[in-house]
């Protein structure tokens, strides 16, 4: 099921490489990476443990600033843009795309499926 | 000069509320505030100076996983997003705004003024 989602997401982006779902604890719960593309599971993990690592001070910082829960972060590097989309306390599901990618897309794609993957991890 | 351009970017911004150019060692190079926003200089400059440190590691992790030089990050918390474009190895800028705002008028306004800045810093 959790695939199934990341699937959707994945290739309903342009541009999209893979999607990932994991734990703050840097724990992957499923993957989904487009078969042409050039991310294998080996780095996918890799992107997704530093990031989880990075998520959790960005979640410490928005409540020491008392901007609120931290929802939403991107990254865009070089090669690489991630759009991530914190879920709950515990999870977060993240997005890789070429530079190039639809960005826009991406983001709403997430935004719209969190509240079911949301609802199935609790 | 620096703040004719972060008041050009937060006056063409709708829902934008402060704009900021600080190195990433916290230290605030400038800075402007929409006169009817929300967020005084002290409050912008704890701001910056959070993330300036989170900056550092993103920094980090796309070098250490091969993504290139990280270039723009934003992060969307309940009560506020910030969008933050990365200038050379010493400075970024980032702008403050409502949930609500014009996320891509932001981005694209810290994009196109992002080599005028880079020149003038150097």
């Amino acid at each position: 099921m959790f695939q199934a989602m990341l699937r959707e997401v994945v290739e309903g982006t342009d541009g999209a490489i893979a999607g990932l779902l994991m734990g703050f604890d840097g724990i992957t719960v499923d993957s989904y990476a487009r078969p042409d593309g050039t991310l294998g599971s080996d780095s996918l993990e890799a992107l997704g443990s530093e990031y989880s690592q990075i998520l959790g001070q960005i979640k410490q910082a928005a409540q020491a600033l008392e901007l609120g829960e931290a929802r939403e972060v991107s990254v865009s590097a070089e090669n690489m843009t991630t759009v991530i989309r914190l879920l709950n306390d515990s999870y977060f599901i993240a997005l890789a795309m070429k530079p190039n990618g639809n960005f826009g897309k991406g983001r709403y794609l997430l935004r719209v499926n969190a509240p079911k993957l949301v609802e199935s991890l609790t």
